[in-house]
């Protein structure tokens, strides 16, 4: 009873979904994301959640124990262990006399080739490569790097499936040689449009690893809230946030995120947009906003004629780069409404006193003295592609964040003009595209602009979106879960030849696929992913 | 961050969201749906969750006594009982001293003036009036029916609303007297694309009494599967289902779903639709479906021509009229595809046998026989519009269900022909029509037609849908709430004159603060709804 055709010749009409596809076979042990080398062949291997264990053959470190466990239990509790350790016990004879029955799989070796004892955070150029290889002569996942191990674990754990009218679980013979295509693979999270409690922050970062993205970009306040807890100005929280204790995120929560993060190979790059999107810091810190007048704000973006809010931002930074181990921050720098600053003569005087005729001049002077104050305390800086618009000078260190809609044009100008670029444009999770609509995600590549080899270098990856306004703890996860599994996959896997940007239907065929498995894989793990097609069931 | 403007301006564009409410002020103590008449003074009481009862002055029943007990629950768990208790002592002071205090509200009336021990089930003309009263000379919820008193024990519960800057639970005193504007307000929830947990269909069966909807539609099965488990048919769901344990309602299962609506005032109508949509039936039960020659498709719908169908037919439906109390039953008898039976030469040579020389004469053959076939089992009929279209002779009991796009056209043909309709056009809540989305709800108003007002007084009601294409049991509670909110205030809600059916941006600003206030409400209770309009924080 669905107006179905209705609804696709709208979708067609609107361009929101150029392709249905109906139906989708979900595969069994299929990988998101693609591997960059893999063959898969008949043979298999027979898995016993009750027997198998990984075996650490090479170094170790707390981040590695951790993760075998961490994967060992997955493994064991997503298959209802038990049950199907009952049930085979009455099946064994049929897999036994496969001829594809290579043995069973007790044990996989996890050899990392390098001490990882050096309490080492994941950073923006951390090694992700991994090999697997599961065959009769050796079962062994490989890497030079403590990350590229743990994105080996994700990969062997989505190898396992339950076999055909079976209650056995089953990996294939295989090998993979693995490696990100891009080294900045993030998820954005806004948590000052709406809060969200911490547990789904925590839920975000598992079902970020299960996808092997490997930034959290933590839009951690705004204009609506901010819940960030500063310890050296608790009244930022105390009055900007929508509770002063029920929603905020205390110095404890934001180390737990940190840690929890970092056991998952994922950066937690904090965001402090200014100087627009901060009336919220306007309530705790006064005198910092530009005071409106004869308008209907009464205040606007940072004032940045006023000595006092450098110090405080100085003091502020100087909290942040303590308390994030991440040497990249996010200044924002989008958005800033120029109407205000207009309005308050002290502004026109102070840009007088500077010979500023624009106020694009007066942002860029800002945001040069923050990027200048946050360089001091060692930290990079990301900024949103106005600050690159307004033709501030920008050190090589700093990242352009590609979010407006002509993104291939911005694209060629920020690396033209040798910046380091990441894109979000198309990878917007609010806008709803419709069912399907992570096809549209998928459709879009950070290479699809006409730039040199040279300029497609200084693309570093690019962001999934999750701006809060029309969501809340009830839906966030199910509007991010599984539609950015696109860009994490576009973001991972390479594309031959690399300018071939246009996805085929095969392509989109296959990924839907994987997807469909992927999905009921993430919902066994406890993620609340929405269905990624049409009608389904997760067996 | 987000996109704002042009996000508007593609909505504007595209009229799917004509109006934008920026920013929303929640009530306090707002009613949804609207009572149809309400008098709210200044004066308040104050409620101790601890000391608060309800007290039954008139007749009471079962039903009764459970709802007073979970209204007296609802009230003091989601105003966190134990906190307000403690923290009171500390405010006792600042309400005592308000010239509107008028006292302590320790017990409420609950007066029902008719006996309610009849075991009686919700019927179509079940009687939802009340009043309430509450001033200082009475405190009491009045109906002379005991849905009348459910209805009104909703209502008080969302008088009560939390103090500013105290922790205090207060109601104004107030007069209400109210009843439905229309008697079938329906919730259609399709379990069939995805399976729905049971867990999640209670939880919609509170949602909607919190919302005085009194109408579970339950499209049970179509193509996808077969998940109602036949005591008469076991086949049907072992074969047919998703899965035929873990994803079908066993016979305990409907009746808990019949006996938990039951006390709430919710009808339970099932829908077992046919000839069309039943591809999951023919896994089950062969020999039922046509074999389609020489086209894609292996089976089409039903076939009329074998009279093994219709005995069929007979003994499902008697075991439906049998677990079913209600006595409207969903035929279906939309979207019917012709090619399949255009392929079968037993079909055409049964069509000529029957002087038929039009598909849709086959598929009226089909639905008149089945109509008088659950006739005699003193069952009514609701069918799809369709089935009017098609020009099939309907009894005056049968109801037709409205769900195409030109509805203002359909509705006044329907009751032109002197046929009770129902309409669920507009309220497709598997449309997404982006931000506050609500709106685009809100505007649809089942009497928007040129009838009569003969005609007019044949539109029983409506039901939103929910059909499961795209939402599983991780989607489906923030997809359905608070969007059904607004179809069951159009529903319940009347407005004056009856013929203007323009919605005002005042009464869309009215609904967007009660509805902001409700779907925190609904939050507290437990239900997952996502947030209705922009930025928000549930205090």
């Amino acid at each position: 009873m669905l107006l179905l055709e209705l609804l696709l010749v709208f979708q067609y009409i609107l361009g929101i979904t150029a392709t249905i596809l109906l139906p989708i076979t979900p595969t069994k042990g299929g990988v998101v994301p693609l591997p960059q080398k893999s063959e898969t062949y008949r043979d298999f291997f027979v898995i016993r959640p009750s027997v198998f264990r990984f075996k650490v053959t090479g170094y170790s470190c707390s981040i590695l124990d951790e993760a075998t466990i961490r994967y060992w239990i997955l493994i064991s509790e997503s298959f209802s262990y038990f049950d199907l350790e009952k049930k085979s016990q009455l099946h064994k004879k049929i897999w036994k006399e496969n001829v594809n029955y290579l043995g069973l799989l007790d044990s996989l070796s996890v050899h990392l080739e390098n001490d990882c004892t050096n309490d080492e955070m994941p950073h923006l150029h951390m090694n992700e490569n991994y090999t697997i290889q599961l065959d009769q002569t050796q079962q062994v996942i490989r890497s030079s790097s403590v990350w590229g191990i743990l994105r080996g674990l994700e990969t062997f754990s989505q190898l396992i499936y339950k076999a055909d009218d079976t209650y056995t679980l089953i990996v294939n013979s295989t090998k993979i040689t693995d490696f990100p295509r891009f080294s900045h693979r993030g998820l954005l999270l806004d948590t000052a449009r709406h809060f969200i409690p911490m547990r789904l922050i925590l839920k975000t970062l598992d079902a970020m690893s299960f996808n092997k993205l490997n930034v959290f970009h933590w839009h951690i306040v705004d204009d609506q809230s901010f819940p960030y807890k500063s310890s050296k100005f608790p009244d930022l929280s105390d009055k900007g946030a929508y509770h002063p204790e029920a929603a905020v995120y205390n110095p404890e929560d934001v180390e737990k995120v940190i840690s929890y993060a970092r056991k998952r190979g994922i950066r937690v790059v904090v965001e402090f947009d200014t100087p627009g999107h901060t009336l919220s810091w306007g309530n705790g810190i006064k005198n910092i906003l530009t005071e409106c007048v004869g308008i209907a704000d009464k205040f606007g973006p940072m004032d940045p004629s006023k000595p006092k809010l450098y110090q405080f931002l100085n003091d502020f930074f100087q909290e942040i780069s303590e308390v994030f181990p991440e040497r990249y921050v996010h200044l924002g720098g989008d958005e800033v409404p120029f109407d205000c600053w207009e309005s308050n003569p002290n502004i026109s005087q102070f840009m007088k006193s500077l010979n500023l005729t624009d106020y694009s001049d007066l942002e860029g002077y800002y945001i040069n003295k923050l990027i200048d104050l946050v360089t001091k305390k060692k930290l990079n800086s990301i900024v949103w592609e106005e600050v690159f618009d307004n033709g501030v000078e920008l050190s090589d260190s700093t990242i352009v964040h590609v979010w407006k809609g002509d993104f291939n044009t911005t694209l060629y100008k920020v690396t033209e003009a040798r910046k380091k670029a990441l894109l979000s444009s198309c990878w917007y999770l609010d806008h709803l595209g419709g069912v399907q609509d992570w096809i549209n995600y998928y459709r879009c590549d950070p290479y699809d602009f006409s730039g040199s080899d040279e300029q497609k270098n200084l693309i570093l990856g690019g962001e999934a979106c999750m701006w809060s306004e029309a969501v809340n703890e009830y839906n966030v996860m199910s509007r991010v879960w599984p539609r950015a599994c696109a860009a994490a996959e576009k973001l991972w896997s390479s594309i031959t030849p690399r300018d071939n940007t246009t996805i085929t239907p095969a392509q989109i065929e296959n990924m839907g696929s994987r997807l469909e498995e992927h999905t009921c894989r993430m919902n066994r793990r406890g993620i609340e992913a929405e269905p990624p097609n049409w009608p389904s069931y997760c067996y």
